[in-house]
This record gives structure tokens, C-alpha cells and sequence, in this order.
């Protein structure tokens, strides 16, 4: 059986590679063993721990997060990851380890297996945003030895970054797994209210008739995070719409983005507006699907929304780059743009694109493997 | 004035630079900090804390070596490394920080610093090699806002990997600017075992009758270390002619490096070998000119020794893919293999080649850093 | 001139050797440094870089704490402090290091120093209370070469604890100095919420008119501080008095303190009740003098206000053991006892005690301080 | 089951505590947890892994020691030693810890358990040396909720310290034990040069006729460890005696030491002299057993000698102040005193001593763990 070892570093990355793990675990070929760091397992930002250990078997909890409010603290968690990571494989001795995406912990997962001679796997790599990922997100596939990407264009820019063609698989982006188990019943079926509590007031909701706000801090602009999150608050206050504001991830600058938040909920008493900290994968995406539009910066909104239809507005540079479907309206941190967009999203209609897989990129994933020939060595190939 | 941030790892690296510091220190528009850390301030590796001290004047010290005797103590340095540097960073605000070639603490340099939205430049990316060092490398040139190259094609292969070709100077290999200066003087005007001590007998060192080995452990193939190193003290047991050996870096695998290195000194007792620690790096490159040849896997063989006309034997992957001269003969792991190189560099004659520059590095990167535009964030250029 | 080097790790303890400092930083035979870690530098808990680097030339920064969260938090946190301060110490070479009191950071104060054979003082040693404190106070002392204490009760307690007689030094504690210098005018000459902001309503301040409340989490019962918290601001509810409400320090614990102090405030609106962060040390204290009482558990009602005769409604068991005066009276966790005790409290009288000293303690620990021979060893003095 | 945690940081440590560990294994209401740190692990100072793992089912690896060059090393061990132990604990969470003596990393293991709030129990407290260990011991002591101490003295001690009587018990010394087993047959049934291998000559061991040396730096004497370890190595010499040295453990100076040990093998030619790493803990009684006498300054000749019965030569000041038996001669420095010890010892007869208990402390100790109450929290007791 050949040992997978998993490091899971935020909710939002649990929610994308969710299909991932059940179909390893699943398979008779395959033990999975699953590793959780940074902001994943505290209660502020969304602790998963519990869901992740009532469905799955090997979880193993390593705090890594420093306290958001000093510059240094991304590094810092991520210098712990490395410390701990590389001990935790040092005796678990995983045949594979699985890095995700791009957040900036999980360079620390492809540097504590890689500097170990561990076979490294990472997922989502060869898309291009914005904020501290751009760096964070290449660098992670120069380590791996296999990529599992989520379309073509991605697959050819693994090439360009000198890997070999036959280490690369485009299996589709495994969060669209998700979407796609949901598509056939996109109704709201439980009570947001009753289901994760959260702060504000309690309202009828009628489909299509609210927002939904999840805006992240942009790690390289993180000085003006408040002031930015201030001008999509005051944009959903000009709309007098019903509206979901979700709290931030744990990126620097996080503290300016809940600041904005905190003083907008004591400045503007509004009885359309609850603040939730978390849902789960499904719960959310079925928010989404009922919502007028999400507004933000999340990477949802350019993969799982293009996938469902959903309309995005899409605001500042974190996800530029990232290739979006006709669902996304891109704008600035400025209030008129933002509440124009807003307004055309709930007039027009958006259809579902299948940008990032068909959605069986899970299954495929585990199939996979299997197989693969274990390798921890490489070397650049010039195409130029 | 700019604040000019240089982190050095190793004696090796400090060597490589060495030059371009120099510049950096007398540029009245730029002022230096050299951070020392890793293997670079252990008295085993050769601590150059001392003379660098003696030369520059703010140096600030690291100790982040882990004993480097576990699978995990190339991951666990790196990881203390960031979170070391970080702070330093955090405090002193460089405005430019210097990350060095590939070894693998240098990821630490990249982290702490991008992590804070520090500007990132990258020296001597873009070139091909086995070892951990590969990987090292690339995810370095992915981090960096901007890159000084040794030649053009390294400054090729960061075009494909996505760099903006505006953030890519090739400028030459600092190195050779060092080898440039006693190019002109090629006699080793000093006593070795008097200068430097060592271990072993002392004897008559007359020009091209001795041999040099300096051979590292290869990461990625580190259980085999000690065999490896033993192949190529066989080999040189087997000519009968003087050698130098030099101790091996702090890569994962040197106790096998060195433990060979032990039992060959107590098993066979020859009044033809001395043991070194240390050189300084001109005294270094003056031994080499002296030499029969080098011998070994150290990237000094393929650089100056290229520039200077040295033969070389490269022994195993570590420089696989690294442009060379014709002053280099690859060989395995094999002790027939090893001596006959040997011979055969004893017999021929190499020339000069300026493969890695022309040996103004150093000023012309310190004539550049003052007027770059300070910047944290980039996206991959599509080229295909 | 003599290197002393203090390590402050929270906005308490600079208030408490403020003059101390202030001493050192005059005395032309000492030079002062000054590291800043742990939740000193952290918004949230109120920042006192700035002000300390208005007053003071050596000031370094290191970040250290985890996010609080956690049940591993304190434990990393002095973890990552022992190696970022033995490499301080390493560069900077400080003749005497100063460890203060007994939060938990403080411990890595005495090892990073005595690990290296630095010579470590400990002030406030010999006390008795509860929290980890208790542990970590006599484990400091244990490591500490010399002790500055506040009273003859904690000079016996040293002596109990095996150090040599001549080794301690009964100077009262420096926190008394700063109570002195405002005994002489007890007036409120600030306005706090033009000073300080915070939250909640503005009302009219009159003197012996309102409650103060600062309670910290007791980390040995760190699940239960959400509740210990609540039954506090219920008995000041029942009062309906006028309050200002401090949030609590980072100790484990700590999420549940604030949240009980977060569900407080969403669901119980007054317009008599404001939240602060963070006072300075002295504009703290003149509020207290004009208060009718300090509610919760903080060594200030023990030290500072017996000398200046402020009534304390100490609860709970975190000052457990600590020598105090008559102006405290001591409460379990229930609402009818701590709100019978305020009532208590705003009828009678309280006067001024000299447990903790004279208040030139600031003064006397600089003279020492150059005279001290330099040491760091010592044995186990028996005494039974 | 009551689940039990012992970390191990050097393998002296583990001779000490095998009996306690057997019998707690052995126990049916206790569950056995290993942890294998610092030292402990690294085949240079006698990785112990392999015979752990063999004899004990739960068995972790936390690879915490940085190379040892440096004067900060012993403080950066212990930080990442509390960083990932914590992280242990919070995964495992086990009833009861406990912590080993006064080596300086056994302080991790008291912060990271007793920072969460986990019932601590310490080894061998109560007793005074040189060394830093006499400032750790106590520490270790202060944050101890009980403790198995090895006589009346160290009892008495702890109660000094301000520990509650009922939480002291004297059971004895576990090292004892193995001494015990040892007794009745002395005689060296192994041959030491085939089943350790080392360094040196092989010759004839017959009974009473060799010397054996083991002498590990001084860590308040550090810079001293090179001089002092050639003062014994130069008066060996004078005896023209066989002897085994042993090479010393990784405390601060261990470099010198080190040296020392490697000169005096180039310098001096001897077929007299054999070097050894490590011993178990069985076969290195037995070799002392045989012996002329112990030189240096391990506890073993203190604790284990004294039961045994064998003459020690003890050097220094590491010893200073533990409880020792006549079989014991103090010696400075100094190669003549060193010499007449040594032959002093040849002619005098010593005998056993039971100055650190019968020889069942592990037996003891796994019985009174089943019935401890679990606590975290305890007071001074003033006794003056």
C-alpha cells in the first residue's frame, strides 16, 4: 500500500481537494494520512478540524499559525511548517506527499518532503493570479516531481516552466468535483441562520435577492486592506441589498480587512446585513448558487462559480491573471464600480463553463496514484 | 541611500560573491548588511565570519544548522532560517535583499524576504544541475523580482520560465571576476600546511604534480555518500601521486562523505596526502592553478576552473546539465574510471574559456542595484 | 561601560520597570538594550513599540507570539523566543541579562541567556500566586545569578529556595515607583476616550463614580475563562454603574475572556460601559486613583493600589498566595459575591500601604547593577 | 489506561530509566510513549533508536539538536525541542509526563507539558552539581507536580524548595537497578572490540588492568573543554595503563573535548588505547566493573560506582556537591593529581555504598504512576 500523506493548510483549500481525499481513501491501493497546519485549525478563521476527523481516519494537527499582526508572521508560520512538517515525515515516511495550490504555507510541505527526498505532488499549479500565490504557486511546481493541473493552458505553462510533459496531468481542478455533485439540486436547503449562527440579523431569504461578500487581503498590498474592504462595504450599504460578509482568510494584512468589517458592523446598524465566519464547501457553494452574486476577491468565484453560472464580481488584483469565464465583471476597489457591477449582475443571466474539468478530477487523482513511478529528481528541459 | 541585504550560507557561496560585496561596500549610494548563516559560521565547514567581519562592517550572525546527521536537518535549518531572518528583515528594512545560487538554506533568504514584500534579486539563476540544488534554484528565480545571470543562456531559460525580460541582467559569474585578478599571477605564493594546518604529512608541493579533491555529498542520492566518496580516494590511491583533500559541505549525506574520508586516513597511511578544512577563496583558486587537476563535484570545476584553464574530473550528477568547458571530463562513481581521467588530465593541455563571464560582475551588479526600480510583485510571462 | 540587556513581553510588565529602565538608560556606566517580544508588539494587546522607542535608543523587535488560539500557543511562543533571544544574545553580547517576573515568555529570557553563560538577573522573584506563573517565577529564579525582590517575604522565600544570601537584593519593586511620582497629584488630567478611543458610549467621568475592570484568563483553568469573564460583567451589570472594561492579555485562555466580553457587549447595550485596549502605565493608574474600584485579577490591584490605597475586588485564584493589603477583598467566580464586594468597596475607605516598597526602586537596581560581579554559576545553598 | 510520556534527550539519560521504563510497559494500567530527542538520536553521540524501538512499541523521533559548534546551540535545541514536543502532547494528549534529571534539554519537556496544563512528574531532582544542569535540575523541579527522588538528602531539598511533602517520593535511583541485575555476575562476558568496533588498537583485557575514561565538557567552562580533556588524556599517558575513552556527549564545549581527544590520537601513538562511542548501558557496567577505575566526570560514577563499588578518579567540577561514596577521589585539573588518583585507585579496595537506593526505583515508580492524582497547579510551601 503505498502511504499518501496530505498537508491541508486553510478551509478554503479543504474545500477544493475534499473529493481528492475521499476517493484516496476509498482506494484499496492507497493509505491516506492528512495534516493539518496553519489557519485550517483555528476557530477564527474556521476550524476543520473536527469535519476532517469525523470522515477520515489518519489526521494529525501541527499550529503553525504566528498572531496575523506583524509583517513577519507568513514567514515566520511558514518556517515552523518546515520544522515540523520535515519531523512529522521524518517518521511517517510517506511514499507521496501532496502539496495544494498556493497559499503561502504550502511551500513549506513541498520544502520539508522535497528536502527529504520524498516524491512531491502538487495540485493546481501553472495558473497565474496576483498577491504573495503568483510566487509561492511556481515555485511550489519547480519542487514537485508530478502535476496534477486543471486545464490545458495550465498544463503548457508547466511545460514553459522546463517540466517534463510526462509528469504533468490535466485532470480538471477537484473542487469543481463539488460543484458538479450539486448542480443537479441547487436549492438552499438548510436555515444559514440556524445551521452556523453567526452575528447580525436574522431575515427571510428569497433566492437571488442577496449578496454574498468574501474579500481577502492582497498579501503585497496588505497596508491598504482596510481601506479597501471599506469601499466593498460602503458598495453593498449603497445597494440596500440583503447581504452574507464572510471574515477573511489569515493572510497579512488580515487585520485591516477585519477592521473594515468590525467598524462597519458599529457604524451601520442594518437589519439586511449577518456576518458568518464559516460554512462548510457544499453549504457555501449552495449560498452561492441562490445569491444575486458573490463579490470579492476568492478564487471560487473564477472556478467553482464559472463551473455553476454564478455571477462574480470580481474586485482588485488578487485573481488577475487567473483564466475566467463570462460570469466574472472585473473591477476596481472603488465604491461606483463595484455597486455598478453589482447591479448588473442581478440583471443579467450567466451560464456554466467548464473552464476548470468536467468534474471527476478526484477519482482520476487517486487512479493515478497509484501508478506513478516514485522520483524525487529532476531536471529543467529547455524548450527555448 | 539603498539598504543592500546579502545573506550567505556557506563558504562556497561568500567565494562566489565575494567580489560584488567589495562593489556593494564602496558604492556611496548603496549601504551593506551581510547576514551569515548555515554551515558558513560552523568552525568544521570553515567559518568565514572572521574574515568577512575583518573586510565589511555590518555583519550580523545566524547559527541555523541543525546537526546535519538526520534525514530532516537540511529542512529543519532552512525552516529555523526563515523564521531567523524574517525577524532580522522585520527590524533592519532592507530595501533590496540578495539571495545566492541554489544551496538549499537560500529558499530561506527568498521566503522571509517576499513574504514581507521585500525586492528580491537572484544571483546565478537559470543554470542546469542534479542535487537538491535543481529545484532550489528554479523555485529561487521564481521568488526573485529580479535576476543577475552568468551567461546567456541562463538569461534564456528565465525567459521560459516566465520572467519579464526586464528584470534579467547578465552580467557574468562573480566568480570569475575573482579568478580574473590572479590570472595574471599564477604561483602559489604561499606555504599551505603552514598557512592553513591541516592534518596529514607535509611534503614538497612542486607545480602539476599534485592532485586536489573536493567532492560534496549529492542530496538526493546521500545514502550512498560514503561509498561514493570512496570510489573516487581509491582512485587516487591507485595514481600514488600527492593530494590535497579537502572535507565536504553540510548536504545531506556528509557524514557518509566524511566517515569515508576517516577510515581511508586510518586504513591506509600515505606520506603523499594532507587533509584541509579550508582555503580562502584565492588561495583556493591559486592551489587549483598549481594542481594536476581538480577532482570532485564542486561547481568550481565548471566555473573558474572553466576561466582559468584547470582540468577537471567531474565525478557523478551533481553538475549534470551545468554548461562546461572542454577542461572538464565526466566520469561515474567508478575507481578505474576516476584514475584514468586523472592520467589523462595529467597529459593534456586546457584553455581558458569565458563561459561564465568576463570578470566585472561584481561592479556592474552594484552599478545596476542602485537604480532598479524597487518592486515586490510580478506574473509569469506566457511565451508559448 | 556595563551591557545590560532587557527582554519585555508584555505592555504589564514595561509598566511594572519602566523606571528601572529610565535608571539604566541615565547611568553613565550602563548601556541599555532592550528587546520587545511576545504580545508587546502586537496590536491587539496593545503595542508599546512606539513608546518605548520614543524613549529609548536600543529597542529590538522580535516577533514571537502564536496565535492565541491554541493550547500549544504559550509553549511555541517561548519556544521560538529561546531561539530567536540566544541569537540576539549571541550577537550582541550583553554583560548581564534581565529577566522580569513570571509570564510565561520570561522562562525563555533565562535560557537563552544562562544557556550561554551569560550572567541573568530576576526581579520580582519569591512571590507566591497562581496561574503558571507560580512555576514559571521559581524556575526563573532557579536559573537567575542574582535577584532584585520587592519585599523581606520574598528576600526569605529566595533564601528558602537555596540562593545565596548575597545574591538578593530587597530594592521593593520598581512598579511602586511610578505610584509614587503620581501620589502627589491623583487627579484625572486626561480625557480617556479623546485619548484613548476605544469602544462603546461617551459619558460624563466623575471621580469615585465608575468601575475599572481588567481580568486576564487563569491558564491552569483556560476553559473555563469565558465563563469566569461573564459572571464578572454580570455583577457589574447588576451594579449599573459606570465601567471601563479592559480587554484581557494573550495568556491561554484568552479567546474565551474576550469573547464572553464580545457576547457582553452585542447583547447587553448600555450606554454606561466603554472598552479599552490599552492605557500607558501611568495614565492607567490615574484612573484607578480616581475610580471607585479595580475589579478582576490583576498583580496591579495587589501592588500598585495597596501603595496607593485603591480599592480591589481581586477574583479568583491567579493572586492566590501574593502578599497584599487591606484595600483588597478576595472573590470567588460568582456574581452575588463580586457585586457585593463593589458595593463594599465604594463605601469604605482604603489606605496606603508600603508592602511593595518606597518606591526608588528604579534607581537603586541601576546602582547595583554597575557593581555586580559577573557570574553564572552557582550551588544549592541547604539550609534545612 | 493511564496514558504515560518519557522523553529521552541522550543516551546516558535512557541507562538511567530503563528499569522504570520495563516496568511501566509492563504495567496493565499504563500505556507506554517514548519520545527520542536531541542526542538521543544521532549515531555521532549513540543513536539509541534502534534498541528503543526493539524493546518499547511507541516510540517518536523529534530530531532538535543543532550542530554544536556554537555557543547558541544549546539554547536553539531546547526551543525547537518545546515547539515540537508541545505540538506532541497537544496530538497525544497523555496524563502524565515526565522529565529526566538535568541534562539542559530536559526543560522542554517541563514547558511544553506544563504549559498545557499536563500533570508533570520529574526524575532525580533534589540533587546538587556543576554544570548548567544544577540551574535546570532545580528548574525542572519548580514546574514538577511530583517527584522520584533517590534519597533522604534530595528529599529534604525538595521540600526547601517549597514542594508539598506528599508529592515527594523517595524511591530510589532507576539506575540502580540495572546495577542491581549487574551484581551478581561481574564478570566482561562480551568482547568489547567485536561487538562495539571503535577506534585504536585491539588487545588483551584481563580484569583490574585498564583504565576507562569518559569526560564530557563543562558547559560554565566551555572554552576550557580542550585544556581540560588533555590535563586526563596527558596523565593516562603517564600511566602507561590500557585504557578505553569514550567520546564525550554534546553539551556546549563537546567541540573541544572532541578535539582534545583527536590530537591526542595523531600526537601520540599508542597500542595501549582503544576509542569507543558508545556502550549499552549493561555492557558499560560491566566494563567498569572490570576495570582499574573510572576517570572523568560522568554521574555514573557517582550513582552507579558507588552501588558497584568502583574506584573513581573524578575531575572537576561537574560532580561538585552530589552525594558521593568513598570510592570517590576528587581531582582538579591537574595531570599530576589526575596521575596519583589513578594509582591510588589500582591499590585500594573500595566497597558497595547504597547511597542512591536498593535497586527497584522502576518497580516503584510504575506503581505509584497508576495512583497519582492528575494535577497541574500547586503553591510554595514557606517552611521559614
Amino acid at each position: 500500500m503505498r502511504k499518501i500523506c496530505v498537508v491541508i493548510s486553510a478551509r478554503a483549500s479543504y474545500a477544493r481537494i475534499k473529493t481528492m481525499l475521499e476517493n484516496i481513501e476509498q482506494n484499496e491501493n492507497l493509505s491516506l494520512e492528512i495534516i493539518l497546519i496553519g489557519s485550517s485549525i483555528l476557530e477564527k478563521y474556521g476550524d476543520i478540524s473536527a469535519s476532517v476527523q469525523a470522515k477520515f481516519k489518519n489526521v494529525f494537527k501541527i499550529h503553525t499559525s504566528f498572531e496575523p499582526g506583524s509583517a513577519s508572521a507568513m514567514a515566520k508560520s511558514t518556517g515552523v511548517s518546515i520544522i515540523e512538517l520535515s519531523n512529522y515525515f521524518s517518521n511517517s515516511k510517506p511514499d507521496i506527499v501532496i502539496t495544494i495550490a498556493d497559499r503561502y504555507e504550502t511551500i513549506s510541505t513541498s520544502i520539508a518532503s522535497s528536502y527529504q527526498n520524498i516524491c512531491l505532488v502538487h495540485i493546481q499549479g501553472g495558473e497565474i493570479t496576483g498577491n504573495i500565490d503568483e510566487k509561492v504557486r511556481h515555485a511550489n511546481s519547480k519542487f514537485a516531481d508530478y502535476h496534477f493541473v486543471s486545464n490545458e493552458i495550465a498544463k503548457k505553462r508547466l511545460r514553459q516552466l522546463g517540466e517534463e510533459p510526462s509528469s504533468i496531468f490535466n485532470v480538471g481542478c477537484p473542487s469543481i468535483d463539488i460543484a458538479n455533485q450539486l448542480k443537479k439540486n441547487r436549492s438552499l436547503d438548510f436555515n444559514p441562520f440556524e445551521k452556523y449562527g453567526g452575528v447580525g440579523n436574522i431575515f427571510d431569504i428569497k433566492s437571488n435577492d442577496y449578496l454574498v461578500l468574501l474579500q481577502h487581503p492582497v498579501t503585497n498590498e496588505n497596508l491598504d486592506s482596510e481601506l479597501q474592504m471599506s469601499k466593498s462595504l460602503e458598495a453593498i450599504k449603497k445597494t440596500d441589498m440583503y447581504a452574507f460578509i464572510f471574515w477573511p482568510n489569515i493572510d497579512s494584512g488580515t487585520s485591516g480587512t477585519s477592521k473594515a468589517i468590525r467598524k462597519f458592523r458599529e457604524n451601520y446598524f442594518s437589519n439586511k446585513i449577518h456576518y458568518f465566519k464559516n460554512f462548510s464547501p457544499e453549504d457555501f457553494l449552495k449560498l452561492l448558487m441562490n445569491s444575486s452574486c458573490l463579490i470579492g476577491n476568492s478564487s471560487t468565484g473564477i472556478r467553482e462559480c464559472s463551473f455553476l453560472g454564478i455571477p462574480v464580481v470580481n474586485i482588485g488584483s488578487r485573481q488577475n491573471g487567473r483564466l475566467r469565464g463570462s460570469n466574472v465583471i472585473d473591477v476596481n476597489h472603488d465604491i461606483n464600480e463595484i455597486y455598478q457591477a453589482i447591479i448588473k449582475c442581478s440583471e443579467t443571466e450567466t451560464n456554466s463553463q467548464n473552464l476548470y474539468g468536467n468534474g471527476n478530477a478526484g477519482f482520476q487523482i487517486s487512479q493515478i496514484l497509484e501508478k506513478l513511478t516514485l522520483k524525487n529528481d529532476k531536471r529543467f528541459i529547455d524548450i527555448l
